[in-house]
């Protein structure tokens, strides 16, 4: 049972705007990408039909706070913890921590499992057992903590 | 004094994603489009700087509430409601609607005025006058109002 | 039987980066506006699948050569021209133009209409005829004159 | 002296679009990854202002093939070679290929070095010679070299 992941990623020059640091909408593709390396470490594609199983994960909410900007080829740890596992739904806290230890931002993304039907639209079910035995929500504290600074 | 403004895009291919759908990161993007031209319909630039202003917009919060997917071609209209003029701060409420009346998704952008110091650090300013004269909240029933539906 | 099109938009702040210019890899994606919206004009959507078309046409080559950059804000006029229709390939010339009647980018894209196979795998197929009895090459003088300055 | 890099990339979500692939506009994101990382390994950002140099890199010419798609979670080895070492410019051929031994893109890019003038103009210049000695062109036979398959 898993409740943390963790990756890095450098920030490119394709991620940054002409305000010289990486534009706001770029945080929420780097979230993503540690939701998605979490996936693949518990041995699943986020794209759970290649795993033969017919549903999606669409986003239902996706939220973020900016404390400090990040810059071309800053290094950053981008954490993501599980705040809430519903029957239906995955809450992840996501924090992106510079290598100086500073906290530069702490997003929200709300994920709901759906089975696509026969009419193409999406229905809320649960999600599969062999996903939501391998996840837990991360300890209230480690949730709660404040943001790191250097 | 204006509190609300809206553009149309078409969805281009290069916004979807390998579900077929908008990427959820493009909705922010897309909210950053109006708050642009809500500038420019005040006469000015969001770089402040162009104006003679030495002093940015930073955004301290994003978020975004997703009801139904934006398929490529949809044309959808962007609209922009301030949900609250502070001192310092500007609160947008930003609407998704597609053509047929369904509003897809809902989101707020929180920015910050900020001057940029000799350090290059930025410091938290009051909004300059040329600019807060000309906005103003916008009525709270509207701000309240439900998603529309079809 | 049309051989040109055009569109025109505005530089984002998102399709900017640190340099303070349009970042070089957006100007791709800007062609493909043009090419999509080009083939509204003539009835169809570029996902051919919409109009009952088992076809699709991945892009086998594009290129880009910069004069000038683009910045936040500057209207520019993204203009396609039919260089070549071949029975299974389109090749636009696409010209950036800037308000000021700067030439600023000339692009090329070549891309090949092909069906995709049981396998999933894609076979190069012939244009359809719905679709090719509609485009024209453009003139040779037109395709082959310099670069506009003001 | 060095005349080639590399870089293990995987496809991210984010990179596809709703032809299930990545989007033909970010292989030139992805060229930029390996430049830049090249650059690194020279002990040079390519912000080259970052080490008290008034000069910067605009790209003049970019271009690639496509020979197969990339799809979701692929790793791709993006393979720079310097193709040509100018007075004042720089040409790099990039390789994509993929982990099955398959080169799927090859690429081309040209970059002009140019110092910014006073009036915010570019002027080419020189490559600086802390650049230029680190820089070799890669041996003739090598980048004539056939596309990998596997």
């Amino acid at each position: 049972m898993a409740y943390e992941y963790q990756v890095t990623r450098r920030v490119e020059f394709s991620d940054t705007d002409m305000a010289g640091i990486m534009h706001y909408s770029n945080f929420f593709r780097y979230m993503e990408t540690v939701e998605h390396a979490f996936f693949r470490s518990l041995g699943h594609s986020v794209v759970l039909s290649r795993d033969g199983l017919n549903i999606c994960l669409p986003r239902v909410h996706a939220a973020c706070d900016y404390r400090a900007p990040l810059k071309f080829e800053d290094e950053v740890v981008i954490r993501l913890l599980v705040e809430k596992k519903g029957t239906r739904s995955l809450t992840y806290q996501i924090r992106f921590e510079r290598k100086d230890g500073q906290e530069v931002a702490r997003g929200r993304l709300v994920v709901v499992c759906a089975e696509r039907q026969a009419d193409g639209e999406l229905k809320a079910v649960s999600l599969p057992a062999t996903l939501s035995e391998k996840i837990q929500e991360a300890p209230p504290d480690l949730l709660a903590a404040g943001y790191l600074h250097k």
